[in-house]
């Protein structure tokens, strides 16, 4: 038995509650290395000593390259539940429990007196009413279509392309490159509904310096390149009266230079009643007049211009939890992707959470975190992130085919794996964003194998979510390229059956049709073909050689 | 290459932060399987594209049964690092990031751009300065010596041992076994210093039912049987005074069914404005007349008398988070062993950590988890848990003989490392506990071997604690014996050199003399010894066939 490959974490993706009396139990192992695994489960609590256990036969229900992953759901009748694995291969049997390999049970007796080892089994201490996490219900079904405001519409079908400033209220200029606004999004509601999508949702919007807006010098206000808050208001009514919802994103990891709590400690320094709303401020606080200097002060990678905030100090905790507030209450948007998430302090995402979820239960949050990000996806911070990994895969797949097909199932298993099956099913599923290349950009323009990979995206457990532009073919390697403005002027060229538009459109359609969240999830190889299952009737296949994808529902 | 051995991951026990500047990765591999590991890590956020990185060579610092250990300790002078391994074994070797094994790193060239793959490695985010997880200082350096009220003194030496009932201001009865008192524990600080010890933690206090006072009926009260809110005044009085420490044992997983809000719903069910204090409560809300039965509500174990708190209900944090404050800030008491932590709401434990920490940021934390507890000590919940896994391996060696000196220094080193440094410098290692047979008995009163796991537990990282009259050898299997009354009398046969006494004197002296926290820890097996470091000059030897320990300061 190939021991070292033996893992379970409790309370973890290994061991999670998907309701008050139900448990899921997974445990991964060498691959193909056993040949039978049982759970035994028991009441924690009971009276009786020996304790009573009852078995249950764990299923390969997953593999990847190295391990194969048991799962069993424990319909459990109580509340209290310790546990414990019987490995077998073939003729040797081992039990494990507390991450140690054993020949016996746990109970010992000394003196004619049985003592009681029920402790030193796996704990799952308490299936807690308010610990069972369950994702918004709405997210979990959502298709969500990603707008960067400048470069999406100036009205119905039509974008400006004219760079412009205009002043906002603190006379400092705001820049537009492209000339989005919010009365363009407006316009083209029905466009984006029919294409399939029922969320959008939009980078900054706030007023800011640059045309990305990632720079914000007032968070209660909209940007005046974009529009006004009114203007705002009457976006969010249009795109609830369609059904549709708006997730907004939200930056408190670092600000503007030009934010009124810096101008005050670049002003007053140590004397500044906002001194500690930065991190590692040097006194005096200077603004380096060079873009290439480093700033004598914590900012955002280095730049200059965005000052990184101390979120931990409680004051600006509480600003910026009133400016979730403002807009949850006021806007009634529902909810926040949150950038730079993994530098921000944890308290305060916890407080954020807190503060939203008092005004909207259902709102969502969507942490910007690259890497596997189970340590802010414990039901105390966001319900998602966005999942730059099944780009990743993707791209190394189906655009690059730098790795075969069972690596590639290998991985997307993995990935699966690493969170709980609620968390996996509302992961924020990317083939790009505004921060990276043009997903058909890294498949050398070649259409079909795009096509793949937005059908792999559309098939897979979590949220899809298309970047504007990608229904018309953008493609782009530099920034400015894949932020380019929405190609319009195409609209005809682009609707016939083998067009991205197309695409998008028949496979969200299957999707919302056929899909829900909680279908169970397969993927395996067969020959050629790439083959990912969604319950018994939902089949979608994949040929590399012949660059195809079907998908069905029986 | 044992790939499926291979484990780490990030923002744990195998990637923390102990400075601002200062990064600790660790990464487990396959028993003697690999011959070199190599950690290469960057500034993330670095601007020049590919990012550089430096290399670090890492040491095989502990090994256990299946695994080795690498760690290296990074002195970073940035905050924002990402990093990877090349781990070699022989002539072959593999780059290890993001969960996967790779032979190429993870740029990628595209139409002669560089697309840059830095998020593709392992990430520690930001080196935030709030999240940098420090234990107390003074209670990385305590000495615990753990009382259970009701069994060691009614005054100096001397314990009544006289069942007792006294009305509490409620005019319901308070019950006492043994009749100690917190007088009795006053006028026994001396003893308790010269033995060595620092830090009392005492089991419950406040008014109860039982003699064990974990149905507690008044938070704010003291239990009559032990004394008054003026008398636990003066004893933490004297206990400061003698530069020592008082926890305090907090009971918020239950109450008693005579709580006030428990009588409310008893008298006016559904309508009562504490229905939902309570977690699962059935109407009507009948207190069972015999105790076999299990109550129609949710309680600790099926206790009838201890209704289970809803402790995910905003209006119960806030009363005991004010219980919290007042023995904090009124009595001065210096933290709180949390009873039953692990079926607390998660956020309730947040709260309070952040109510205490406002009041006295020295104040510790320690629940009772018995199991694996790193997801309550990821610095939002608790500084420790009660090590009962550290009894366990000792009673498994030392005590029953089960398992042999390789077994345990590898359970040791497992247990050692599945916390962060500072994490395990601040577990409660227990022998025994109020919960548990005495460990002399496990022993079959072998006094050598009870002798052995003393100087263990005083060699090794983490807080020692002793119960109560273990240095006076009392023994125990049953619960009523192993909370018998202290053995006051038997003072004057148990000061001998090979007295339990002097045995925990003298080794308590020398760690107060040589062991600081932080100094390094080996546990080997060389013939018939087993041998613990702690950094270069303290040594404890340990010879199962001769029942001997030695340690020594060179």
């Amino acid at each position: 038995m190939n021991k070292s490959a033996i893992l379970h974490i409790p309370l973890s993706q290994y061991a999670f509650a998907s309701g008050e009396f139900e448990l899921t139990i997974r445990i991964r192992t060498g691959k193909q290395d056993l040949t039978k695994c049982t759970l035994y489960y028991a009441d924690r609590a009971c009276g009786s000593v020996p304790i009573e256990f009852q078995s249950v036969l764990m299923e390969t229900v997953y593999s990847d390259e190295l391990f194969d992953y048991y799962e069993c759901v424990v319909k459990s009748p109580y509340s209290r539940v310790c546990y414990f694995f019987k490995l077998e291969k073939d003729e040797e049997w081992i039990y494990y429990y507390g991450d140690e390999f054993r020949e016996e049970m746990a109970d010992i007796k000394l003196d004619g007196f049985m003592i009681d080892g029920r402790s030193e089994y796996y704990q799952y201490p308490f299936l807690l009413k308010s610990e069972i996490y369950k994702e918004p219900e709405w997210f979990k079904n959502a298709l969500v279509y990603n707008i960067f405001p400048d470069s999406f519409a100036t009205g119905k079908g039509y974008i400006e392309k004219m760079p412009k400033e205009i002043e906002a209220s603190d006379k400092k200029k705001c820049k537009s490159r492209l000339g989005g606004t919010l009365r363009g999004i407006m316009e083209n509601l029905d466009y984006i509904k029919e294409l399939g999508f029922d969320c959008l949702y939009l980078n900054p919007i706030f007023v800011a310096g640059e045309c990305h807006k990632y720079d914000i010098r007032d968070y209660c206000q909209i940007d005046p390149c974009f529009g006004t808050n009114e203007e705002f208001r009457e976006l969010v009514e249009k795109i609830h009266e369609r059904n549709m919802y708006i997730v907004i994103d939200g930056v408190f990891n670092h600000c503007s230079w030009d934010f009124f709590a810096f101008e005050d400690v670049v002003e007053k320094g140590k004397k500044s009643r906002y001194w500690d709303w930065f991190y590692r401020l040097e006194e005096p606080v200077v603004r380096p007049k060079d873009e290439t200097t480093i700033p004598g002060y914590a900012s955002f990678t280095y730049e200059r211009k965005m000052p990184k905030l101390n979120t931990a100090n409680t004051e600006v905790q509480e600003y910026f939890c009133n400016v979730c507030s403002y807009w949850l209450k006021e806007y009634r948007v529902d909810g926040w992707r949150l950038d730079v998430a993994n530098e921000v302090d944890k308290n305060f995402w916890r407080r954020f959470r807190k503060t939203a979820k008092e005004i909207n239960k259902d709102a969502v949050f969507i942490g910007e975190v690259w890497e596997n990000s189970e340590v802010w996806l414990r039901g105390d911070m966001f319900d998602s992130t966005m999942n730059y990994d099944f780009r990743r895969h993707c791209r190394d797949f189906f655009a690059l085919g730098n790795i075969d097909k069972d690596t590639f199932a290998g991985q997307i298993t993995s990935m699966y794996l690493r969170y709980s099956k609620e968390v996996a099913e509302g992961q924020l599923n990317i083939l790009d964003s505004h921060d990276v290349p043009r997903f058909l950009s890294l498949c050398g323009g070649n259409m079909k194998r795009w096509k793949m990979a937005v059908c792999f995206l559309m098939m897979m457990p979590g949220v899809p979510c298309i970047f504007y532009g990608d229904e018309r073919g953008i493609e782009g390697v530099a920034e400015n390229e894949y932020r380019k403005a929405m190609p319009w002027e195409y609209e005809e060229d682009r609707t016939g059956e083998d067009s991205p538009e197309n695409i998008i459109k028949e496979l969200a359609d299957f999707r919302k049709k056929y899909i829900k969240p909680g279908d169970g999830f397969q993927i395996h190889t067969t020959g050629e073909k790439l083959i990912l299952n969604r319950g018994e009737k939902i089949e979608a296949i994949f040929d590399m050689e012949k660059e195809t994808c079907e998908w069905s529902y029986k």
